[in-house]
């Protein structure tokens, strides 16, 4: 049985959809950050980064978004949720998710998790103070120059479309009106038609 | 023909180590930071991104180190660069270059490139003095629980340990004593008797 550890607002939405994309039997479970579950002693032995999501198979875990998705996509090949037989096409997959994961989700992070970078309180407050103008200049670049349309990678959809909806999500939150990038928002909303993401978001709020 | 866009002592020398032990044919590009040039218009067209690593095949560029260590993988089988057979393998390879990407480059940009995440100079200092131990709770990490041994995945060489030997050759800079990890320390001796690091070590010089 596979296991998939997730916490309700993180990045591990993105992993959710791309499980009920694949339509994968799995053991939703959920880490309450509040009270700091991801830093427990059981939940270390899962993932000794503390951190959302990991997946737990019958012959190990696996962590990091970009990872999870696209094992996902391998192991589920008849859905398609991902241009596995063209190498090119893939590559261009990964860079997507490695963008998100490394620029955007970093750029998103340091609005609530400064203290990863920094002990200083006026330090922090200064971070904070930058998400809004990163998070738009990350997004100018997925609106303008990443994102081909109407999926991210063209006519086909893939798992880095759960990914993108999942951090899109993030914009108001960090004081970015999703108006000013009418091709993210109109994917937004594709996204939220579709019954998998309906699915994911009803387990983050069972 | 294809072109690699690198910058000596950037994340880009992983991808230079996996095109040398893969063999392939590719014309090397130093894009000269000192003078801007990865924010040059010239540049941008390549990488919209301004950043280095960039891949240019005759299909189009990729970018992001661990999208480019996996196509390289990817296109030259025969090589054995990742254990492109085995999903689950796979996945364990991409989870460890995410976290290289996605949390120990980042901590390591906290020291240089501050100015990223806050415009406040006091801020940009304060987050330069917490990078040793951002680093050394990173390779903590590495040395106690990811890297498996002799390589990255085990018996196995992969695209992974040329990421890790770049990462890793950031130490001293950051200020860590590379002593404080062994097996860390003993993969870098090893990576750097390998002839195709050192070829990668020669075009960075060139």
């Amino acid at each position: 049985m596979t296991t998939f550890y997730y916490s309700p607002g993180s990045c591990s939405l993105a992993s959710l959809i791309a499980l009920e994309e694949a339509g994968l039997d799995y053991k939703p479970r959920r880490v309450d950050f509040s009270k700091g579950e991801q830093r427990s002693p059981e939940y270390l032995k899962i993932n000794p980064k503390g951190r959302v999501p990991a997946l737990v198979t019958e012959r190990g875990t696996i962590t990091e978004t970009p990872a999870i998705l696209a094992y996902i996509a391998q192991i589920t090949r008849r859905v398609r949720l991902a241009p596995l037989e063209d190498s090119f096409a893939f590559a261009g997959m990964q860079a997507f998710n490695a963008y998100l994961a490394s620029t955007v989700h970093v750029n998103h992070a340091h609005g609530r998790r400064g203290s990863r970078w920094t002990d200083d309180a006026s330090a922090i407050e200064a971070m904070k103070a930058k998400v809004p103008q990163t998070m738009a200049d990350s997004f100018v670049l997925i609106e303008d120059q990443l994102q081909v349309g109407p999926w991210v990678m063209g006519s086909e959809y893939s798992v880095a479309d759960g990914y993108l909806f999942t951090l899109a999500g993030w914009l108001p939150g960090d004081g970015v009106e999703m108006d000013r990038f009418p091709k993210v928002k109109a994917h937004f909303e594709r996204m939220q038609a579709r019954a998998a993401v309906q699915r994911a978001l009803a387990v983050e709020k069972a």
